[in-house]
């Protein structure tokens, strides 16, 4: 049913969300006169210019179908983005996974140091919640205080953060389907859910209308890590900008060790349709949502 | 004239607040049965049983004073720590500081390993705005809203982050007096400012209420600074549970390398009486702030 979705505002949604995060971050981190240069000129190089930004567009998407401004969508769209960024800056770090590229450059404390990476990361991870504290930009108190509170889940050791512990100890452990399924949950799905969620908070949707979205946020957020381990396993390096097959080298389980390439796809294809599926409420209002749900599997790194 | 505060809760108050903030740390902190068992590990090495307890000491102090409910602003206080708890780990790295010791034990990074101490960092990092956001223990979201405003722009690029970048460039330029100032107004004084004005928010201070005692913890922020650069160029290692004298050593420029120990001292007394002549407006309720403010440059460690 599903398969037939198809939307020609997706080419357009992708350069348009990357065009408006790039000004948004722009505009907020304006470079200072002082010794403070260089940590902003590294926020800058990470979040600025890179990624598929589909946290944003996720957010962006969600809050369009239900009419909200769309600025102020992007800026909430650039707090998530901004936690993503910091944790693949703090990721990439040598006493975690040591990468030297990260889309196509340098990583942060290749170009700069580890110091600053760490220190970029942090900066970047509080630039979030100023983002969301922002009482110029969002004035309604309810409605900050419920964005905060939806992302500082996310993130924590009960979102993110919990699921790159659970990711370092998968490197000496042999984890089970059930228990890779609840890594990815926490370590991509819970910020990509989030962000879904916080585009409907900023709409004002109601409890009941929130499940269904999270039902679809959930499916596609494990669609998308299912997704990726396919890339890791078969992609190119050129393209994916990062060095790929180190999980299949550091010998750890994923959705592709653990089923096989061609069920693992199944797989993912199932869960899209099954997210569209969580659309059904919505008219051609939530065409571009689903066409988002296709894109998590089917786009080429 | 402040030199005759004489306060004998003090002691009993530094004792309760450091109970206090142990009991609410364990309370928020329990360890799961799954792979993130060693995060949450290291998050309570870190957060539990160590330290001045200097910040929640300020907010709770503050909060007292405008009869806020002590174990709402005890939470407030727990996740101003959480902050600093975080910042210290990240400063302990061996790729900032690079130090052995804090509180009398192995760093973070020793105790545990190096990528446990960023995510375990991180996770204190987002655990503050998780406590700052839980809409069950605090109940009115505008004051939510506000504390994340106030605690996200402490400990970002321009205020917390910023002065440990600051701190960085310090080890390889020579700054100037009005520099050194501004450097410690950033990387130490914004999270004490802010712990003194998140109390008062809790307490619902309109803004001129708040003026004065955003001077307070201006003043007194910058007193404790210098006694930290006393206690850093004349103190005991035991004592500090750290290693001093490590600036020196880096050829940092510091208020004692700058101004020489006396008139450095004479500079930390005089902020503290500055910082008591701003509680004027208050009578005995305050005197338990007065007397934290002198504590800030007799402290012993």
């Amino acid at each position: 049913m599903s398969s037939i979705v198809v939307n020609e505002e997706l080419p357009a949604a992708l350069d348009r969300i990357a065009n408006d995060v790039d000004a948004c971050f722009d505009a907020i981190l304006p470079v200072p006169q002082d010794a403070r240069a260089r940590l902003i000129e590294a926020m800058r190089y990470a979040a600025i210019g890179g990624g598929k930004r589909m946290r944003p567009l996720l957010c962006v998407t969600t809050a369009g179908m239900l009419a909200v401004d769309r600025e102020t969508a992007v800026r909430v769209g650039c707090a998530i983005e901004a936690i993503h960024v910091y944790s693949l800056i703090h990721d990439d770090l040598p006493c975690m996974d040591d990468d030297a590229l990260r889309h196509g450059k340098p990583t942060l404390h290749r170009q700069f140091d580890e110091a600053t990476a760490v220190l970029a990361g942090d900066s970047l991870h509080a630039l979030a919640f100023e983002i969301l504290s922002d009482a110029d930009r969002l004035p309604d108190p309810f409605t900050r205080a419920e964005l905060v509170s939806c992302l500082a889940q996310a993130n924590g050791a009960n979102g993110m953060a919990g699921g790159q512990m659970m990711d370092i100890v998968a490197e000496t452990s042999e984890f089970d389907l059930p228990t890779v399924t609840r890594l990815q949950q926490l370590k991509t799905g819970a910020l990509l859910a989030a962000s879904v969620e916080m585009g409907a908070i900023l709409g004002h949707l109601p409890a009941e209308g929130r499940r269904s979205l999270r039902h679809y946020a959930h499916d596609i957020g494990l669609a998308f890590q299912i997704a990726d381990d396919l890339l890791d396993h078969e992609g190119d390096e050129e393209l994916a900008g990062k060095a790929l097959r180190k999980d299949a080298q550091a010998g750890k389980s994923t959705f592709v060790s653990l089923l096989g390439a061609d069920r693992a796809r199944d797989q993912a294809r199932a869960l899209v349709d099954q997210a569209i599926g969580h659309l059904e409420a919505y008219g051609r209002e939530a065409d571009l949502l689903r066409a988002v749900a296709r894109f998590v599997v089917e786009r080429p790194n």
